[in-house]
């Protein structure tokens, strides 16, 4: 959650909630495609592309590059496992060393595409069990956060709200956007329910969009057992691949406008 | 070959020769070790590294990137095919976007290693059976200068002297270094004879070493009828992975020294 | 075209023409899929299965030999080249020991799905540039021949008809399945119109299905030029991945029920 | 640790104890080499040779089986995880089908090249993270062994002694041998002490000998802490990759020719 300000002449200084709304793209790889990036593009702000490991090829990044640049949204790397059959969902246990090595190489795969095409990479986001494992472990954290500083110390870090990924990156004196997700809910200390618990997913459409209002609303959200728990929300991940991901996706925006949020990237 | 000048108080302005000795490394993957690579850096100029395409994986790319840094040799990247299993020696008939876009990958992912490492890639040397069929093939070689300039127009573009490699990327105004060879034998219209003909490679050090000397100082090459054929030479290649590649290194050098020539990166 | 003989108390023996319909199955990839594997195999007598070298991992090769084995279809191993981003449609250049090699590699891969499974494997169909350069390469099919015979003697080799793949294949004692298209027009010598030729492709079904009728119950095929032309048809590959690929298999499978044409794997 | 019997005119029955030597071979790929596979030959009674997946290209197979059978030992497939960077040997966690499904897609391409070569596979034994996961998990250890039964109820399976590889594959019926390490200290339960250990290793050649001699003629080991363990050594396993492979090799030979035992593979 962040604040934006406008002046006008008639209005005093007002400040408008503003959300970045996030969304993972270009998975597509050769002759197979997935996910509906071109409409998606609409409603969200920022962009995590695939950089090839787990998804995406040179290809498919140039081209999505180009429609992230196209439909001004701002563009993050999106590095995952070494792992095209398991979707970079399947966690693999690689030395830190390796884990800074795979990710340095993705974001500068990514960023050459960006920068031929006259644009800047905005930030990264760890992908699927990259993502899953450096939110729960300090050192894998600090290796993704610090292959981040090393080439390009004004990216900002996209990591689950709360996690080791954050804080690792802040004690770098990274620039972090603080996650938060609209189908799942969440447990008394921040954490997300763990997906192997029954009330882990939120089903239902309004029940989502009412827990992301209060998020960007409030800086709270309301764990399982019912409790108010504060929760930075900086950036909302929506989903590409459902068969409902791009009515899902102007839902939320149509909510955010109704309310006098204002969807934008993270700055 | 270039011309340095240098300034001295006792002697009058000089014009020393120099030659960029140009080597391919960091061709190791994972647990497999290739090449010399430690030991080669103290003879050459510049170095061509593998970016993960056809050999070189993440780690072997970060660690030849430091060692080169260390060795003070000027860096390239080494696009090849996607064909780890064929050392990126096998030829690919890929469309010409798509050979822009693996080339743009590649070097991206290179020039994040340099770029974290506080250095600055130097230039950019296809690979194998790419660089192969860029030199006779205008619209591949147009693919791969054209991703070079779209990255960054400052960097060296290194190709097979006389081809199509060279030309198109002069169309684009890049900067060139023309690559001579110290082993093969050279055609009356300049071009390499093919390995299959008999007299393609030349056996003898002494013979190496004579004709690598008459292109550097005369800009000359004999043809394998005894001709006395022009030949622009910036870069030398010499090959990092014989038995005796160091010791071949050392020759080189030794030759350079005693006839007044100066190993320098190309500028 | 293959003939089987039917007794029948009141009839006296006839003789009713039979034709093999293939299709290339498996081509999904991890989270990837692709075509419509489960509705095509109700009219095709056979499938090729991709062997998981340009499409098709383990999990999809398990999956679709399972289908097969339910809906009664022959199984074929699809082997390609190793180009999971081109999906094998990209032309390689491998020396014929490699590409002996990765055939008996795949066919082995896929055969101990289909071996597990208790069933047991029936042919072989190179794919895509695979397919394509055997056609017209001699030592090429001759490769893919040897490991096809080395592996299991009994196995059906389906080539282009008309192509080196057939007659290297039966120079080592193999059974074939000359191979014929629905949507291709022929050239007077009877092979395929390049694709490069504006008449290469049949678009109207009707024409389709009117080509393939005087294939099977004719022996011979219109050519571009309008001659009659001798071809050899034991089988017809459909296509199984384009929007209108089952209302296709429909019509093709209803045209032979209609004609009196038995489908029905290659024997 | 099995015993074959022999009958002479003139001497009684008698018993010669025998073990099994087993090395992973085949660990080249491409243009890279690993090991000393011919030497190592001389010396082990069978091979396990790697299966694309971690190690091991379809011509690296190719050449491995062809020298495995002049040489006359048992040849064994070795399934690995799907990490060619990694060598195999970093976790993945997969699911129990997927890890079910890529061992019976790798034995079934090694067999391929056994079979075309007009040999028999004779075991199998999975490789690294994957051997070493399964030695612990008994839902993954099943799913490798119900591959292995599933495709060909008479191959033996490889695994660590007194692990759940071992009881896994006995319950379903199949045939074990159990595996012991030269270069491994062993606990009081008779499990291998974890590397994380100080007294993981034995670093004497000498030791390690007597180590094996007590195993194979004892049925015991000395536990790190002195006691007398029972231990099952049907084969023994030597490693192929360091620079003193094949003088061990050589001194393990030797160590059991001067004992009377027979190096033999495991029937």
């Amino acid at each position: 959650m962040n604040e934006t300000y406008y002046f006008d002449l008639y209005e005093p200084l007002f400040c408008m909630k503003t959300i970045d709304l996030n969304c993972d793209m270009g998975e597509s790889f050769g002759a197979w495609t997935l996910g509906n990036d071109e409409k998606l593009m609409n409603y969200v702000s920022s962009v995590n592309i695939a950089c090839g490991f787990h998804a995406g090829d040179a290809d498919t990044m140039h081209r999505t590059v180009a429609l992230a640049i196209q439909k001004n949204v701002a563009i993050g790397a999106h590095p995952g496992f070494p792992d095209l059959q398991g979707f970079g969902r399947r966690p693999m246990h690689l030395s830190p060393r390796e884990v800074h090595n795979l990710v340095l190489y993705q974001i500068g795969a990514l960023a050459a595409f960006v920068n031929a095409a006259g644009a800047k990479l905005h930030h990264v986001k760890p992908h699927g069990a990259l993502y899953n494992m450096a939110a729960k472990d300090a050192t894998l954290a600090h290796s993704i956060a610090q292959a981040v500083k090393e080439l390009d110390g004004s990216l900002v870090l996209y990591g689950l709200s709360g996690s080791h990924l954050i804080s690792e990156a802040q004690k770098l004196g990274l620039q972090t956007a603080s996650e938060v997700f609209t189908d799942r809910t969440y447990q008394p200390d921040g954490s997300l329910t763990p997906r192997t618990q029954p009330d882990a997913l939120i089903e239902a459409t309004g029940d989502s969009l009412r827990q992301v209002l209060q998020m960007v609303q409030q800086g709270t959200v309301q764990s399982v057992d019912g409790q108010t728990v504060a929760i930075q929300a900086d950036t909302l991940c929506i989903h590409g691949d459902g068969p409902h991901a791009v009515a899902f996706a102007q839902s939320i925006a149509h909510t955010f406008q109704e309310n006098g949020i204002l969807v934008k990237a993270f700055a």
